[in-house]
């Protein structure tokens, strides 16, 4: 990745302009009027991706340095699919208090912030925080921006097999920052009986070893229908898996689900149930997997998110705005949809501008549009 | 200004590749050896432009999202003279300690640091900690890139006036960054016989006014050689005359110097003694304006002084390094040196790669070079 400028630097009489003296009269008009910022200054398209480099992909707490590549891949990301201006920023801390300082105090340089690979649950309590503390977009990709792909996903697999929200049962497995997201955003989308599971099986109060994050997660999800048990127990009959969670789940296990089944095995580069097998059991597949179909891919969410929030200069990103990405996403297969076809294709050239153009329609429905 | 990718993102292959799952691979190889941090990133070519937006050119303390044009203009200016990828990071804080544990905990993100328009005596801490706690190149331009091309143009001036520097006698208007840093590359340079003076006149011990840093100046400066007294009686004789001041002094005080003086009259945009003026009583007269001949601009340094530390991966800027940059300056206009030209033009083209070759030869002698 490199900077560039977007105006020429030939002679004098340009340098005199982009930098002293002329440079000092834009530097007072914002100081009188700060909104100015927004059409003096590249901040307003400009996004610095933030990790402490502590869950890497699949590769976990590897430091900010080994981090860097993963968030220059993604400000390549951006600027390709949304033409916004990704700034890498790689932390040399990981204590929760000093991760939120350091961005508040860079906020002044940025139009929005997305958290990237910062391990669960820390990432929760640092995205809480910064929202409450910032007028900006602050917005954890590994969170929404895959429960918005994989809401558009369901909602296309959903309509191929004849499903409504309502009566869908659905089993996530991977309680990370992921899992919890998909959960949240599929229960605003309408789901009621879901369960989210650990390592140790369903996440439920019933259990005693719960941190408080998993807890608030149980009351959201397996509680409100009773669900228990293992994650053999959540598969017999459920309608729908989602895989964030990196482990394997046996045969014998997807056997057990609901006709007409929807499985979405989405770690990388190893799904949690292998394609091949998912389709003996499963009308709908989809993975993490470009050399598969359906990809449930990141990056057709994130670039357009946050092109329709700076579109709008929303101070922030909502639920209603994620939700208008999802439904985005999955109107653009429209009538094309089939069983490998739930979700578009990263290089479908209408996908940032449908995602960004939904999103700010919803910024201003929800008040955060400041134009 | 943009980012922009250096590699094209045209189909799936290239997203693998860019992205998940291909990103992995590099992102494992630098948490085996973060030496390849340089080969695999945009780090090492990229500088973080960091204010607090209190001392922003002559505007004084306008904030940080009123310094943003000034930090954006210096990115382009260092892609521009030097090929360096410049962030602008303009911090919430004006906090000496927050500031400086902001700056170590974004270095992983970056190849070096270079401070901007922070207020004096502020600056000079944060520079000094930062560098005891950082192995990248810390730089504060307002300091040292003002310094490295005023020493370039004095080495001119005293060449055309036929002095040698350790009887050269010098006073320099302005005790803030730009004047201490200017003093001490004198002093470094050989001059032995310098004053520098605020608005009560000459900084000399005598004085019982003087703050911690202003009292190690005069140990450095005035005391030496036992001056002391107001800017009219510093100017009596004077040999030079440096202005980083921005007040203005009068013609009969200018006419006290020495016969063939050299004054550099570098307040921005009203130099402390307006040319014309000067011309009646100097035979060599330089501004910070682009408008006159033998302008002082700090763009002739800080690109190829950067490009020079990178090239060589160097763990800091060491004073070798500046009074190489200073020398390589004045070297370039050689034979052609007249009255009117001191100092190239920064469109001269030889400008960056001279610098930054005599910066990467002093970064080897010095011991900081890691490549």
């Amino acid at each position: 990745m490199e900077t560039v400028s977007t105006v020429g630097l030939t002679d004098k009489a340009d340098l005199s302009l982009a930098y002293t003296p002329g440079v000092a009269e834009v530097c007072e008009a914002i100081a009188a009027d700060p909104g100015l910022t927004r059409h003096y200054t590249w901040v307003p398209n400009t996004v610095a991706i933030v990790t402490d480099g502590t869950a890497v992909l699949g590769l976990g707490d590897i430091g900010p340095a080994a981090a860097m590549p993963v968030m220059e891949g993604k400000a390549v990301l951006f600027k390709q699919f949304g033409g916004v201006d990704g700034v890498p920023i790689c932390l040399a801390t990981t204590d929760v208090d000093e991760i939120i300082e350091t961005v508040v105090r860079l906020a002044p340089s940025f139009g929005g912030i997305n958290l990237e690979d910062i391990s669960a649950p820390r990432c929760f309590e640092i995205e809480d925080r910064l929202k409450e503390r910032l007028d900006i977009p602050v917005f954890h990709d590994d969170q929404h921006g895959t429960a918005v792909v994989t809401l558009a996903a369901l909602t296309n697999a959903l309509k191929i097999t004849g499903r409504n929200a309502e009566s869908t049962r659905v089993v996530i497995s991977g309680a990370g920052a992921a899992g919890v997201a998909i959960a949240k955003i599929l229960l605003e989308a309408g789901i009621k009986d879901l369960v989210v599971t650990d390592r140790k099986g369903v996440v439920s109060s019933d259990r005693h070893d719960l941190t408080p994050s998993k807890k608030a997660l149980a009351e959201l999800t397996a509680d409100r229908t009773g669900r228990s048990g293992t994650l053999a127990d959540a598969f017999a009959g459920a309608d729908v898996y989602v895989g964030v969670s990196g482990g394997t789940v046996p045969e014998e296990v997807v056997a057990t689900m609901a006709d007409d089944a929807i499985i979405f095995a989405m770690a990388n580069p190893n799904p949690e149930v292998h394609p091949d097998v998912a389709h003996r059991h499963a009308r709908v597949v989809a993975t993490g997997r470009s050399d598969f179909p359906n990809q449930i891919n990141n990056v057709l969410a994130f670039p357009g998110i946050f092109r329709g929030a700076f579109d709008v200069h929303a101070s922030a990103i909502t639920e209603g705005m994620k939700v208008a990405a999802a439904q985005a996403l999955a109107d653009l297969v429209g009538d094309d949809v089939t069983e490998d076809l739930v979700i578009p294709s990263p290089f479908d050239p209408r996908v940032g501008p449908a995602v960004a153009a939904a999103v700010a329609a919803a910024a201003r429905r929800d008040g955060v549009a400041r134009i």
